[in-house]
């Protein structure tokens, strides 16, 4: 029987999944919901409490009580603004510790991660519960990509690995050579929104979205579900490029069927180190 | 006596400035006006002709035809599409010697400057034309980073350092340590429009922009003016950092008088190459 699973909740779809498979495992859980992330409709109906960002305090009473044993840190969380963290004690100590100011969002997951683990608990990360949605060195659904697409892949391995290692994004747009755009805090939605309107007549774009090198793994993998694709195919896009062993598919079978719908290709790369 | 100068006019205020440069100083020109970027009001009532980017046989028969000798390319030109351009001879020559879909826009237009030398055209930098709105390596206006800022300007640099050795773009938003929003193809006010949405509360973030390292400097150098500055203050920016040397600043004075109303700092620095 594996421990009982704390799922600190952000945002997006990935927490649903989370939940999704520990009850289609009967495995016991305990959803925190941070206010302003997670989705009241995703977290109705599980055990579950609300916290803000900078009350770990509470947080952490609370999974003790439940007694979870492992953590899983599932969904974005955007870094909160100095004035709106309104820090208790253990929050402001941990920011105490950091030169917040000096860090991106891969340097303060990181850190956040170690405050789990100094407080006893076990950090395992999404795809470790998730493990038939890390995307695989494949070819997914009926389309490839062309040799024009490959290139512009090429290109966006290039500029998102340089992005990464800034910890900027995760996320780059590459059509006909061209980087269209490219991901910081926005999100791949809004970067999709974007690149509908810079792009140019012709071939389609390529999007490109690797973990950054190095990263933290058990937190903020990169994450493509059916709104990615059914978004990537309004903005143009002919096709996405993921990193394999280092992203999730959320719901691979629906991505497939919308993708082959939309004529895009979907495609697992092996990204070196 | 200067030799006549060529004027390719591409977006924005820059071409309006070479103009008025070359006015002021009685030094003969002639414009060519780039479709679907130039600014018609900017070439209205300048010897001017209307080209295509892809019609580059003309505009050289054009130029020679009235004895221009030295050509300034001034203003952004967005790569066309390969199915927009529609080359006549010479630029289809011209692609068919480049691998386009291999390059960035800073690889393309260095490539313009070498078509154009090819041609016994001398190729300057609107540097050179505008020597007065060339960023110099100090403080403009009445206000000043402070530290926090200081450090807001160390990350974007990195990070815009990064992606012009890419040929990305030139402009990265920092605030509070977190890369906003990061330029590539959409330009400046478009980068400083989303970031408006993207802020968080305290402190402001900064704008830094840069030339890409070992970007051809005849061509795209970094410009700001003062909508740059009204846009800036719009999106909660606190300051620009511009690249002395390496950009230039547009009606300097009035730069300035924007900055200090709405209480920005615009600061010139020394960027090692």
């Amino acid at each position: 029987m594996p421990a009982k699973l704390g799922i600190i909740a952000g945002e997006g779809e990935l927490p649903a999944r989370v939940i999704e498979a520990c009850r289609s495992s009967g495995r016991d859980f305990f959803v925190v919901a941070i206010e302003g992330h997670a989705d009241p409709k995703i977290v109705a109906g599980t055990p579950h409490m609300w916290s803000r960002f900078g009350a770990a305090d509470t947080a952490f009473a609370k999974l003790r009580e439940v007694a979870a044993e492992e953590i899983v840190l599932a969904g974005a969380v955007r870094r909160p603004s100095l004035r709106n963290l309104r820090p208790d004690l253990r929050t402001a100590k941990f920011f105490g510790r950091l030169a917040m100011s000096a860090m991106g969002d891969d340097g303060l997951l990181s850190a956040v991660v170690r405050e789990f683990e100094n407080a006893g608990f076990r950090v395992v990360g999404a795809d470790q519960i998730l493990e038939s949605m890390v995307t695989a060195a494949r070819l997914y659904g009926k389309y490839a990509p062309d040799s024009a697409a490959a290139a512009d892949i090429e290109i966006g391995l290039d500029v998102a690995r340089a992005l990464g290692r800034l910890d900027v994004g995760q996320a780059v747009v590459v059509q006909q050579g061209v980087v269209l755009g490219v991901e910081a805090i926005e999100g791949t939605d809004a970067l999709l929104a974007r690149c509908k309107d810079l792009k140019r007549d012709g071939p389609g774009g390529v999007l490109v979205k690797l973990k950054k090198p190095g990263q933290e793994r058990r937190v903020d993998l990169p994450t493509v579900g059916p709104h990615t694709v059914v978004a990537a195919a309004a903005a143009g896009i002919r096709g996405l490029a993921l990193e394999a062993g280092g992203s999730l598919i959320l719901d691979p079978l629906t991505v497939v069927a919308r993708a082959d719908e939309a004529g895009l290709f979907v495609l697992g790369l092996e990204v070196p180190e």
